[in-house]
């Protein structure tokens, strides 16, 4: 089954934004053995967007869209794929009462130009947006089943997620001939991606249908498994004999393996799950790990506070780091770390807590504590205490967003494991 | 003047990787008033290769390809290139020097296949590679110029720096008729892409050359003014009536314009010229404000440090916040926020504190504050004091990042003007 995914917008082809979401697609239709065979973009003008939609459906099986559906005169998608299937664009009744309930919420009415946003093609078969308004839908042109989305690319996952992923399975078995996909994905942190590609070399070497992929997601790095074969459980099995190989190879770097948990949702979860409360105490990060640890729904339940100390003064105010400490060690040194993570238990009330204390640049680097040095410490229950020192010539952003992460690992590696 | 963008590789179509080069590429023709009409990838495969390239330079003036110039069987743009142009591909004699310099550096040699990397087609004009092995090259296909690039991105910005985009420039001026651009952008928060297109419908009918464009970077919209002509002066001037229009019709909602400076540039700048020191008071936000403070380096001559409040416990210990007020209003209170601000200010001794506390959900909601109500405050010097009240359904992780940026907007409102 070969595929062709169609981007539409001006911002594209003036290079304003980079399109992700031809690769999110094709990566699903990949998944899916389906050979995304061409990647087109084109402005919104009607008739490249004609000539476009033409061309993908005399030359492939099946047309995956994205963007053209906002509610302005600019965005023609469902004009022009109705004209093409030969039907006329209709209000879809459930995605309008979803945006009258919208707008109602701040009080303001739904405007004629904003119902250009809820259309649809006449008979098509709809795919409700989670996360937006505009819905996606799946309309036959020339006999071969088009389906548009809107260009967002959280609502274009969100759809993709709710139901048509699924229905696009459908399709594809429907087409025949299919070859099976056995996958996993493993996260890994901790070492970079040649570091890591080094040691999986030769991981897959003479296995049929088995291939290995990398994905750099600073600061994680996925790593990618894959086996196909007509039958699935001949891939299934190939594939779990890799796995052992690969958690061999790279051992603690990988922190999870499967698409959905990040090291943030593991953290989160295996604290609710432990009962056991946490809070920070951040100077370089400046807030990020409180931000991280309660990006997650229901972190409340175990994230009770931080204390963000940016000048030393705050230090030993907030978090009781003494200024002798200060004096002797400095404010990036194991000894204050340590000072904070315990100040910041002891004050907070809670078992664990993290702390971290770095030089995130450019300036303020010196010789013996150059841009990229940061120290970190948790504390965790019973006099748990560990600390890590990390020393990584990047940029400010990355420096900080490492250092955030690396607090996560701590309290991950901490963590006692469940027993079943 | 009408160009079309072709990258080529099985990795773009199988979605490992986002297509980076063909935005880079649209950004600097459109400087150059190219109008990128087709952006298209494709697998290494010879037939779609063959039909790509037919096609592109059937219907533009300029066809710019990235990938498939490496060293394996799977790169074929050089042989296809060179089929199309009736010519043989042949050996650039200083790449191969470059190459054989490269590789005596590590005291091994240019293998066979290596040398496939440093092939043009016969006749081509060359364009050298400053950060890889790999040559560029141009050559005319069926009457239109084709360039070829390698598909490493840090390769291909460096031929173009280094003197591909002086003569894709030359190309341009050739071809006559050439428009010149006067553009801004204005950064606008506060409002949806709805109502700020709304708020400028009409600015620019009838003005020669004239385009307006909306791109949506949530929380923010970056609305881009166009004016093109012949002489640049002319537009230049349309351009100034047009932005004191754009300025009236949006207000404050315009923070900024120009690409280069976000809201938390703008506030950390501001901050640093006023010489004013500021400090948060977060709950729902959770460390983000923070985060966002200290993100540009300097910020710790003005960022003194944060609360992290998640708890009502921690909104007392930390901040002063009374018991009864907690009873009385709630956490998510107009007179929270309040005590917290001013409870911040005070302990941290800064003139400037901006508290949040809002309910992100995806739970806590109640009929009377659903989720997505946050409040926030900020105190200035002086006794300065306010408050905003917000109530947007969305999606957890867009409610934090729209309170945290409009802390910020609070910030950048409340500063004063500096007298020049």
């Amino acid at each position: 089954m070969r595929a062709e995914i169609l981007t539409i917008g001006d911002e594209l082809c003036r290079g304003e934004i980079v399109d992700g979401n031809s690769a999110y697609l094709a990566a699903r239709l990949w998944d899916l053995d389906i050979t995304t065979c061409w990647m087109t973009s084109c402005n919104d003008d009607e008739a490249d967007l004609v000539a476009a939609l033409t061309q993908a459906v005399s030359r492939t099986d099946l047309v995956v869209c994205s963007g053209g559906l906002g509610p302005t005169e600019d965005d023609l998608t469902v004009d022009v794929v109705s004209k093409l299937a030969g039907v006329d664009p209709v209000i879809d009744e459930p995605a309008r009462a979803r945006m009258e309930a919208w707008f109602s919420r701040s009080g303001t009415r739904v405007t004629e130009i904003q119902l250009r946003q809820v259309r649809v093609p006449a008979g098509a078969r709809v795919h409700p947006n989670p996360a937006g308004l505009a819905p996606g839908f799946e309309v036959m042109v020339h006999g071969v089943p088009v389906v548009c989305l809107p260009g967002f690319p959280r609502e274009l996952t969100a759809i993709h997620d709710a139901g048509l992923g699924r229905r696009i399975a459908e399709l594809r078995e429907a087409a025949g001939n299919v070859e099976r996909v056995a996958r996993r994905i493993y996260r890994a942190f901790g070492r970079g991606e040649s570091q890591i590609s080094s040691a999986c070399r030769g991981l897959v070497d003479g296995v049929p249908g088995a291939s290995i992929h990398y994905q750099v997601k600073f600061p994680e790095t996925l790593v990618k498994l894959v086996v196909r074969d007509r039958d699935q459980a001949a891939a299934d099995a190939r594939l779990a004999a890799l796995d052992a190989g690969i958690r061999e190879r790279l051992g603690s770097i990988v922190y999870g393996s499967g698409e959905i948990e990040t090291l943030v949702e593991k953290v989160t979860r295996r604290l609710i799950e432990s009962d056991q409360a946490i809070a920070t105490a951040e100077s370089c990060t400046g807030g990020m790990i409180g931000e991280l640890l309660t990006r997650m729904p229901g972190s409340s339940k175990v994230f009770r506070g931080g204390a963000i100390v940016y000048s030393n003064h705050e230090k030993t105010r907030q978090l009781g780091v003494k200024e002798q400490t200060l004096r002797d060690h400095g404010a990036v040194s194991e000894e204050c770390v340590i000072e904070m993570a315990k100040g910041a238990a002891q004050r907070f009330g809670v078992p664990y807590a993290v702390a971290v204390s770095g030089i995130a640049g450019p300036d303020g680097g010196t010789p013996e504590k150059p841009v990229g040095t940061v120290w970190l410490a948790y504390v965790g229950p019973g006099d748990e205490l560990g600390t890590k020192m990390l020393s990584w010539p990047g940029a400010r952003d990355q420096i900080r967003l490492l250092a955030a992460w690396w607090a996560l690992k701590l309290i991950d590696d901490s963590l006692p494991e469940r027993t079943p």
